[in-house]
């Protein structure tokens, strides 16, 4: 078949119809510029009439390429989004794609909305994130018509998704904590249904023993201070550092040491998860904390985008990405 | 002019001229169910072809709506913006209109493409958004052939911008305060160059005197401590309650009153803005602090930007809307 750019009607053609100029008709149809209503309507309607599209449509149609990604999102604060959005947006932004990203706030209804939406705009592909990496999507994402790609969240067989690697986040806290000499370690965490703990429990236990203290809680500082609590108010040996599975549960676990006149880290180690910057850098002291490198994932997830926008292959699988470690003070050391 | 639907092409055209079924011209155009890539691009070039546009493109060349309305915000951790689109969401989803939010980061480069790529895709309107209500847009907003909305920031003249009554905000705290019997009550807030930490601290002259202390710094925890520490150190009338210019101040206070063994809010009640819930409900004792409501802020910027898109006046103008105090425990009572 010819490449049917040659044959599609031009917009000097469109201009003709219209009796406008070649600016007029550009402005009317690009919705640039200042064009009185009633002309823009007239070159609009002429347009349709003699088959000419505008080239950002055209090139949708034509090429499958709209050069636009949707994200879709549960998260409803964006802590954790808009930090991939950011790397999603660095790895396009120079080949001239942009994000659009819709939140679900975990609404089916406005989930369904949002992923027509975009398709209806023909993006390029959708890359779905959220709040954890066990999400269970609000849509229906199988025989979608263009690409799919996981960030921060696990997809289904045949698909790609990106994600922290947490048994390499939960190593780096436990092993610099041994590193500092520290030898009780527990590990304060969120609760046990969420993978990512899971995940940081285990490689935790594998570094300390099987029988290492692991305390599954929430995602707060009040259980972190609940969880501290009672572990300083029973018997025997106390620990001599804490691993946290997150910042606001290392918050609480120095809040309840505060109280307890033990000194971190002189007493006890605190490692914290997330580094979250307004909770790590402005904890007393500053947090020693796991970065689980989100604007990377995002990264890596827009660069799998681009090479499926390209019809490029790639593998399918959960690639797990390095975390790193950011040193405050409160492990000492 | 006779209407212009009657005259288009049909998708039925499209099938006979490609030799495929009804409802496989469907799918190929509209980018659903299982088609061939062949067929579709076949599909695709007999469509362009003859003329035809798929619905959603024609709607939006037709009625200039496209039931989409783009967000551009240039805060990176979404701390403000994911609660507005929450709110521009909900007033939009029952008349079926999705929003995509693009990331500028604060880079004019990026947000010029963003906000081209949202009017290629024929957005209806462009909502402004962003961490401050003296926002500068990092792109050119003027001349736009969409209507531009502005949500917690002001708009140039002749625009229409929703935002918090901040003086508002800090009455409802300050009076609370004297409510309780508090009478020598400091100012601790953001940087001066913020309006909104301006308007915040004039509406707290208002009520307290203009002699009152009003002590600006920086939106974290660590001035809040260190504001604390000075005012506390000093010889004279120690106050005996602290109005916050956002909650990470109040958790720096309590904490620097806390090392002065003083009690909050026996000694010292504190109030925070923001009801930042992550902050608020987690400080020991858990804030009392004004919600600036920004899903309000979003729904009803939401709303003007429905109206316009139907084409209704809206009367330009800064529209300051309530807060709401959230009461904790820290100014007792």
């Amino acid at each position: 078949m010819k490449p049917i750019l040659h044959r599609r009607r031009t917009l000097r053609d469109v201009a003709k119809a219209a009796g406008v100029s070649l600016s007029t008709a550009s402005n009317a149809l690009n919705a640039t510029g200042r064009v009185n209503r009633q002309t823009r309507e007239t070159v609009l309607q002429i347009a349709t009439e003699i088959g000419f599209m505008p080239n950002a449509l055209a090139r949708g149609l034509l090429s499958r390429r709209s050069f636009t990604i949707g994200m879709l999102t549960n998260d409803t604060y964006g802590r954790l989004t808009l930090p991939m959005m950011a790397g999603v947006s660095e790895s396009l932004v120079d080949h001239g794609i942009s994000v659009f990203l819709c939140a679900t706030n975990n609404d089916p209804r406005r989930a369904q909305l949002h992923l027509q939406a975009l398709l209806a705009r023909q993006v390029d592909g959708i890359i779905i994130t959220g709040t954890r990496r066990d999400l269970t999507p609000a849509v229906e994402l199988s025989g979608l018509p263009v690409p799919v790609v996981y960030a921060f969240a696990e997809g289904p067989a045949q698909t790609i998704s990106f994600v922290p690697d947490d048994a390499h986040g939960a190593r780096l806290a436990v092993e610099h904590l041994r590193s500092l000499g520290r030898s009780r370690i527990v590990h304060i965490t969120g609760p046990m249904d969420y993978l990512a703990a899971r995940i940081r429990a285990a490689a935790y236990r594998q570094i300390c023993g099987d029988a290492s203290e692991v305390r599954y809680g929430a995602w707060t500082e009040e259980w972190g201070y609940e969880a501290t609590q009672a572990i300083f108010s029973r018997a025997g040996d106390r620990p001599d550092a804490i691993f946290c599975g997150s910042d606001e549960i290392a918050r609480g676990v120095i809040d309840a040491l505060r109280d307890l006149e033990l000194s971190v880290p002189g007493d006890v180690a605190i490692a914290g998860y997330d580094n979250w910057e307004v909770i790590a850098r402005q904890t007393r002291p500053p947090l020693t904390t796991v970065d689980m490198e989100l604007k990377e994932v995002g990264r890596r997830a827009g660069l799998a985008m681009l090479a499926l926008t390209r019809g490029e292959e790639i593998a399918p699988g959960v690639v797990e990405l390095p975390c790193r470690l950011v040193i405050g003070r409160s492990c000492g050391g």
